[in-house]
C-alpha cells in the first residue's frame, strides 16, 4: 500500500471518516412502472465482476503504518447485498428526508472486513424521481475520480437501457493523466516529510509570497474547529445560465462567480449565528494550472490556490471583483513559481489538510485557511442512466478537524449541482446554506445588472 | 465511570460493536390514518426531558482505563432528531426488508460524541405496521434492562393513547434489585481480577465440577471465530401455547422447550453447513436461581449455567431429555455451591463473554461454550403503545469474537418472540434459522406427541 493510500486509513477514527460520496437524483424513463427501481436495482446486483478497486480491503489493522498492505478478495468473496442496498424515504418523500438519510450514511464508517465501497438505491421520493448514493475510502479512490467513475456508468443517450454497475466497469484507457489532479497532490502530500529541507524552505517562500496578497491571515472561525462523528449532508441544483450571465456581465471567470456564490452564503450564515470575523474568510481552491499547450505532456500541475473570499464585505460586487482578483494574482504566484516550487506548495496546503485528520493538529496551528471549495469538472450533456435521467449529481466530501464545512460543486449539463457537507455539531442548520446561496446568487444578479 | 461500564467502551472496536438493540413490531390502532406515524413520531421528539441515562456520554477517550469518565449533556444540548430517526422500508416492505435494515443499524457504531442511544421509527410495512428499533451502548444499559425500560413506555390498556418517550419515563423506585441479573454479573466478573486466588481456586472447581456433567468439552465450530464488523438480524415470533404443550407432554420446563428449539435448529443449520461437530455443542444460559422465599432478599444469584444442547443426536425427544437432565444437574451443581463460589463460577463465565471483545482472546482459548442463549421474561399480558398493539417484541444482542451467534428470546402476551443476532460473514444466511426453529418446534411436538 502506498503511503498516500494509508494516510486515509490511519487518519481515520469514528470522528473523522474518510470516505467520499456522491448522490445521484434520477427522473425514470416515461412509462417505467412501480416495480422499476426494484428492477434497476436486481439488474445492478446481477453484475458480479469485479474491477479491482471493489475487491480491495486492508489486509491489517493493528499494526503500524509499515504492516498496512492491500487484500484483494475474490469476486466469489463479495456478499453483493451488503454493498448494494435499497432504502426507502419516510413521508412525506421530500428531498429533505433524502439528505437526512444521506447524512446519515455519510456519518457511518465502512466496514474494513470488506471492500470499502457501498451503494445505496433510494425510492420513495414523492414526485417519483429515485436516487444513487455511493460511498467510496478515499484510501480507495478520491472524491474526483469517484465522480468520473459513476458518470462512466452513464450514456448520453435517453434510449440507451443498459445499466452497467460501476464495479465491472473495464478500465479506461490510461490517457495522458493516470490519476485525478487530487490524488497527484495528495501524492506529492505524502511525501512533503521526505523532501529534501531546501525544497520546504521553497515552498514556504512560495506560500508566503501568496499569502502576501491577501490583506490578513485566516480567521478562526467556527467552522475551524474540532469536529464530532456525525454529519449533515445539504444539496441543490442552481441554473448555470443564470452564472453565466453574471460571469458575462462582470467579466470575471464561472469559477469566480461560484466563489463569490459561496462566499456571499458563507458570509449570512457567519452572520446568523453572529460569527462573521472582521477579516476575510480565506478558501483553499483546487485549480488546475496546465496550460493549452502543455495539455497532453502528461503529469498534473494542480495549484491549492489560497482565495480571498472578501466576507468583510457586504458589496456583492465588490466581493466578487475581489474574489476575481485574488484568485487571477494567486494563480499567477503559481504559475511564476518553478515547477518543483510550485508542487511542494500545492502538497503543503494539502498535507495541512490530510493531517487535520490526526488529533492534536487544529489545536496547535492556525488554520491556513478557512474552507476548502472544489469546482469539479462534470458532464457537459444531459446523462442518463439505464435511460433514467440524471437530474442532479452532488459530490459529498470529508469534513476534518479545522474544516468543518466542505463545499464541493460539479457542473452537470445546464446546472451547477452543489453538496455539501458539515459536522452535524460545529455546523448548525447547515441547510440554510442552500437558502444562503440562492439570495448571495440573487445578489450577484442584481449587482452586476445580470 | 465504573469498571464494568467501561470494559464495554474499551472492548469496543468497529469489528465489536457493544450496543444492545431491540427491534418491536406495532399494529397501528383501528381508524389511524395515513399519518399516524409521523404523527406518533412528531408526540415522541416533543418530550425533551431526559434521564440522566438518556445525556451519558464518554467524556474521553484518548486516555487509558482509569482516566474514563461520564459527561452528561444538558437536555439542551440534546439534537433529537439525531437520535430519533424517521425511516422507511423499500418495497415490497415484508419483514425481510426490515430485517435487513435493522442488520444495518446493528452494524454501525453509536457515535461517542453523543449520549450513546438511538430510536427508529420505521414505516412502508405493506401490511400497515410499523416498526422501532432502539439501540443502547451497552455501557449505558444492559439488553435486559433496555427491555424493561421500552416496556415501561407501554401500557395494557388499548385505550391509553398517550406515547411516553422512554427517555422521559421517570424512574421507578428501586426494587429488592436495583441492578439487573446480567449486570450484577458483569460486574462481578469485572472484578474477577481483584478475587482472591483462594476464590479463583473455587471458581475452577466449580467450573470443573459443572464441566463434570458434560460428555465432552465444548467443541470449536463455525461460530467460534472471529468475527467483522457487520451483522445480521432475524425475528420471529412463536406461539407460546405450542410451546407449553411441548412442557406438558414432555414433563420439562419452557426453558428446556425453548433450549430444545434452539438446539434443533442449531443442528440444522450446521448440517446444512457440513459443519455440525461430532461431540455436542454446549450453550451458555443466564438463569435466576433465587429462591421464592429469596425473592425479597435483595441482591441476585443469577447461573451462568452451562447446558449440553445434544446436537450430536438426531432424536428429538432424546435431545429434550438431555437438555433438561443437563439444566437440572447444573442448575443443582450451582445450588450446592457456596454463595461466592457460585457467584465467582458466574462471574468467570461471564468474564470470557466480556473479555472475547479483546483481540488475541479467542486465538488463545478454547471456547467454554458455543453460543448463549437468554430467555428474558417479558410482558404476560397484550401491551400497546399510544393504543398501537405490540405485536412483536425481539431482543437483538451482541456478537463478539468467539461467539458469532446469539440468541434471545421474550415471552410477548402469547408469544414467544425470538432475536438472533450474528457475524454477517461468520454467519451467512442467518434468516435460514427461522426456518429451522419452526422445523424445530414441529419435530418436538412429533416426538413428544404434543
Amino acid at each position: 500500500m502506498k503511503p498516500t493510500d494509508s494516510i486515509f486509513l490511519l487518519g481515520e477514527s469514528r470522528e473523522h471518516p474518510m470516505h467520499v460520496g456522491g448522490l445521484q437524483l434520477y427522473e425514470p424513463p416515461q412509462g417505467a412502472g412501480p416495480g422499476y427501481v426494484r428492477e434497476f436495482y436486481d439488474r445492478l446486483v446481477a453484475q458480479r465482476d469485479f474491477q479491482p478497486t471493489f475487491l480491495k480491503r486492508p489486509a491489517t489493522f493493528w499494526g503500524g503504518i509499515a504492516n498496512l498492505g492491500w487484500y484483494y478478495d475474490k469476486d466469489s468473496d463479495i456478499d453483493i447485498d451488503y454493498h448494494v442496498r435499497r432504502s426507502a424515504l419516510p413521508s412525506p418523500g421530500r428531498v429533505r428526508e433524502l439528505l437526512e438519510l444521506t447524512s446519515r450514511w455519510h456519518s457511518s464508517l465502512l466496514d474494513r472486513h470488506r471492500p470499502l465501497w457501498e451503494m445505496h438505491i433510494i425510492e420513495g421520493l414523492s414526485d417519483g424521481r429515485f436516487a444513487i448514493y455511493t460511498k467510496f475510502h478515499h484510501a480507495l479512490i478520491d472524491g474526483v475520480s469517484a465522480l468520473k467513475l459513476m458518470q462512466r456508468a452513464l450514456s448520453s443517450d435517453p434510449d440507451d437501457t443498459e445499466i452497467r454497475a460501476p464495479w465491472s466497469l473495464p478500465k479506461r484507457k490510461r490517457k495522458s493523466s493516470p490519476t485525478s489532479p487530487f490524488r497527484s497532490l495528495v501524492h506529492t502530500a505524502g511525501s512533503v516529510a521526505a523532501l529534501a529541507p531546501s525544497t520546504v524552505s521553497l515552498a514556504r517562500a512560495a506560500l508566503f509570497e501568496q499569502q502576501l496578497t491577501m490583506p490578513f491571515a485566516a480567521p478562526r472561525t467556527m467552522l475551524n474547529v474540532k469536529i464530532g462523528g456525525a454529519r449533515r449532508c445539504a444539496a441543490q441544483s442552481w441554473s448555470l445560465d443564470r452564472i453565466k450571465g453574471i460571469k458575462k456581465a462582470a467579466g470575471v471567470t464561472v469559477n469566480d462567480v461560484v466563489l463569490a456564490m459561496c462566499s456571499g452564503a458563507v458570509r449570512y450564515y457567519l452572520l446568523e449565528h453572529n460569527a462573521l470575523p472582521d477579516t476575510p474568510l480565506i478558501a483553499m481552491v483546487p485549480v488546475s494550472l496546465r496550460t493549452e499547450d502543455e495539455a497532453d505532456s502528461g503529469g498534473n500541475l494542480v495549484g491549492a490556490i489560497l482565495c480571498n473570499l472578501a466576507t468583510d464585505t457586504d458589496d456583492p460586487a465588490q466581493r466578487l471583483q475581489t474574489i476575481s482578483d485574488s484568485m487571477r494574482s494567486n494563480k499567477k504566484v503559481f504559475s511564476q513559481l518553478p515547477r518543483v516550487q510550485a508542487l511542494a506548495l500545492s502538497a503543503m496546503n494539502m498535507a495541512s489538510l490530510s493531517l487535520a485528520a490526526f488529533p492534536g493538529w487544529v489545536a496547535s496551528t492556525a488554520p491556513p485557511f478557512n474552507l476548502v471549495i472544489s469546482n469539479v469538472p462534470g458532464p457537459a450533456q444531459q446523462m442518463y442512466y439505464g435511460g433514467a435521467r440524471l437530474d442532479g449529481n452532488y459530490p459529498m466530501s470529508i469534513a476534518l478537524d479545522g474544516q468543518a464545512l466542505n463545499i464541493t460543486l460539479v457542473n452537470n449539463a445546464n446546472s451547477m449541482d452543489i453538496g455539501l457537507v458539515g459536522c452535524r455539531r460545529s455546523v448548525p442548520h447547515l441547510q440554510r446554506l442552500l437558502a444562503h446561496l440562492e439570495s448571495s446568487l440573487k445578489d450577484l444578479e442584481r449587482a452586476v445588472g445580470a
